[in-house]
């Protein structure tokens, strides 16, 4: 049987795993918000950035008690701040789904997308997606398979992001706010990714005791 | 007499106060570097953002090390707990100024930066600095009245960056490549203030037990 503070460990794992579809789920109606230039879409997105806020404050909330009452050593302790740094990568995520889905709603009703960028927007949404899925599967099972993938993955969306500058290089007719706006884009979805293979790194250093290189100076 | 644990406590916020120190020379030379079309100064910038990994990467270890070892609790633990966060919003600060040093060098032997936007620029280089000179300040000296300060600061930050959009909205006529790195260039700067109201934010928490409304959602 397990005991009340294990339990309460389980607890801030779930809602990790929690957090990570919310954020999934945001990052992909965001995108399709963007593409299709859906107002009422991004404005879910927008609201609902509040409930992953409360879960990264409930969160916060719970490790600092548990490391106060019950003072955890080694593997516990490890758990309980390498848990607070992910819940701070999600809560970050979620602010950057939202930040997607404002540039919608902000050139609504024509889409910030012009056409010929469709096609590597959609690419990067659909990495996002997978790549926050693929950090909570890791979180779940502590695969570290899994965050070998997310790493490719990540590889990909950096691809993608350079293939949005040369697109903007190559005779861009659609004006300066348009190209203001894919750059921060590409940014945001980049940023994304990054925080998605930061958190699986932080698992896999939990579950091996080895932090690889960092994601940094992104 | 201090006992050994509270010198590795204090030994831990020395090296907060020098990371500002060094992210703040870092961001400053960064900016001219930036202006002035200086190569040297982009390298070296660049360069020693490692310096600035290594202190993030040693502190972090200390941290640990201390929670692992002395199972600290209460104002102690949250204080630990508490810089391993400054020093991960440090770390990125280092990271935003070094991606600023590297559009210098991109653009090298031309400043990435039009003749229009060079006041704004330095302005926002010059409240970089400060923000982060302050948060170092406070860090030290626990100083919940220049965390106010800190937050004005951000808001003439936030102006600025608004300031830029509009140059960048009349009649730009320095092409697509200048404007993807004028809108580069005024995120790095507003998210580095962002950073550094943050690492404010934390030392106000550990000092009132409260936290203000983070600085999330940018």
């Amino acid at each position: 049987m397990r005991d009340t503070f294990h339990d309460e460990l389980d607890r801030i794992g779930s809602v990790l795993v929690e957090m990570t579809k919310l954020v999934s789920c945001a990052m992909s109606r965001a995108t399709t918000a963007l593409l299709e230039a859906d107002l009422t879409l991004a404005e879910e997105v927008i609201s609902s950035d509040a409930e992953i806020d409360r879960l990264y404050r409930e969160t916060e909330d719970r490790a600092f008690e548990l490391l106060a009452r019950q003072q955890p050593v080694a593997v516990d302790l490890r758990l309980i701040v390498t848990g607070l740094r992910m819940v701070a990568d999600l809560e970050r995520m979620g602010d950057l789904a939202l930040h997607v889905a404002k540039i919608a709603r902000m050139r609504y009703p024509v889409s910030a997308v012009p056409p010929e960028l469709h096609d590597v927007i959609r690419d990067m949404g659909e990495i996002a997606q997978r790549v926050v899925d693929k950090a909570g599967a890791v979180i779940e099972g502590n695969d570290v398979e899994l965050a070998t993938e997310l790493e490719q993955d990540d590889d990909r969306m950096d691809e993608l992001h350079r293939r949005l500058f040369t697109i903007l290089l190559s005779g861009w007719d659609h004006g300066i706010e348009s190209a203001i706006d894919i750059t921060l884009l590409g940014r945001f979805y980049e940023r994304f990714a990054d925080h998605a293979v930061s958190v699986a790194r932080r698992v896999i250093y939990l579950v091996t005791g080895e932090m690889p290189e960092p994601a940094s100076s992104r």
